[in-house]
């Protein structure tokens, strides 16, 4: 019981920093592309919730995560609003690199619960870990998409969606092997996000590939 | 009675040209983008159609609005193939002046009808608010994302899908002092339009943002 | 029965071929825009899947079809992985004109079956045939977002969209005859196929279109 109510903590605050950072990485994305301040709320918004919608549609599963928690509407909204202000007052330098933590830890659970959501409502298993996918993705690629770049997730040739790929395929082993549902899910959420972070690290690149046209 | 069938008569009319409006305003990008005429017709659409659509995918109603009222498709069809065979021959210049005040009507209106809309489900204020905006302004955005521009909702520093925000919230006031229907939604618009049309006169940009990036 | 069994063989082996023809034109964009291993494998599950994707969620049906036969994620994931490995070792060059006949079997095949599942939804004439294009178009359409270009469905001036809606028509035509299903199927498709091979090879171009802007 306490062990259960001390993993629903955990997963809380790790979703409240992750979706912070995600959205965060929306502002900048919209700040780098100097767009007005509505632009700068719906690129953050659509990065923080862009991925779990998706899902939901594909899922046909309502109410959405930002309809059942509609305050969180409001945080993402005055956050944006207040950092404007406070950014235009302090010049402070958000570095990728300071927001690479809670990234991947969003990278991670994100995946890892959006494979657990599918799984539920009874997909194959290659269809959850691609849910679990899209819900850590795809926000990140309708920022981009909406701010008229290729989709960084798709072309930087570092890994990311390979990583949420493996932390997907992790949590269905876990599964498999009847490990509880809480603990899976943090499992499978740190495979993720240390490969993310072994990969930072290293620097490692995907291969390349040049056809020649 | 027939105040509420003039205020039908009165939506409608200002529907069917706010609609003609959002296509023009597709059809003029796509020219600008020199698309073929396929392309017109598409982006037009979009224009006129995506943000109602988008927002009942959200809300999961269906039918949507253009296959309840499937004429409207050949309206469109015939509108857009008109329009083309029209400006070769006469060489007419539509200006973005003159379709500051449909547009603007549209916004209005579109706005109003999408937050009543999400409200009649049982949505949360500030998610049928977002809804509303989503109805009038989503359509310009995925008309700009398919001509490959960065939407200028987001980047022209105008008050925009602003105004549409502050048009939501009048009717959500106007509801909870129990304004009739019609009439609340009627003035809502009114409250959109009249923004726009004044910030439109008074040039009023929107502040930016610069992180120094 | 055995007429039957043959039209259902002949459609699946055209629905493969063609299938693998929306993929692979999705790897080649992927791999002009020097997308990483990621970005080739989710742009061809896109140009491959997106279309018949966005027409289900429009008519709101579910299962997609790559949740009801994900094996083909499983296809599509190795002949990825192994074109990219292929293609690094011998230097193909996959010709524009070489996948020219699948491409058009697909937009005929596609564009045909899309229009009669939306007809046995009950929709109006016009959608129905709009289903169609949908279907065997926006794959594409979403192809060329991602990578950040205009769609060439609606700016390369050539019969494609086109030909998918006077197949549509054709196949709406015939079903008023009362021509069997899975033969108006073929013959639709025929239709549609018979067009674009034919603006292929006569270069035809749609016509232009100059707002003087």
């Amino acid at each position: 019981m306490l062990q259960s109510n001390l993993v629903d903590v955990m997963v809380l605050t790790v979703e409240a920093a992750a979706t912070l950072a995600f959205a965060v990485s929306g502002m900048l994305e919209a700040a780098r592309k100097r767009l007005d301040p509505v632009g700068v709320c719906v690129v953050a918004g659509l990065a923080a919730f862009g991925g779990g919608t998706l899902r939901d549609i594909l899922l046909d599963r309502r109410p959405f995560f930002w309809v059942a928690h509609a305050t969180w509407l409001w945080v993402l909204l005055v956050a944006c609003i207040g950092a404007m202000a406070w950014l235009k007052v302090r010049h402070v330098v958000l570095t990728h690199r300071a927001m690479q933590w809670p990234d991947a830890l969003g990278l991670g659970l994100f995946s890892a619960s959006g494979t657990q959501l599918a799984m539920l409502q009874g997909m194959p298993a290659i269809v959850a870990v691609l849910m679990g996918v899209i819900t850590a993705v795809f926000g990140g690629v309708l920022r981009d998409i909406v701010c008229n770049e290729i989709p960084s997730a798709f072309a930087d040739h570092k890994p990311y969606a390979v990583c949420a790929f493996v932390g997907g395929w992790a949590l269905l082993g876990l599964q498999y092997l009847h490990v509880p549902d809480g603990l899976a899910l943090l499992l499978a959420a740190a495979v993720t996000f240390g490969l993310r972070l072994w990969a930072m690290q290293t620097n490692f690149h995907l291969p390349g590939w040049d056809t020649g046209h």
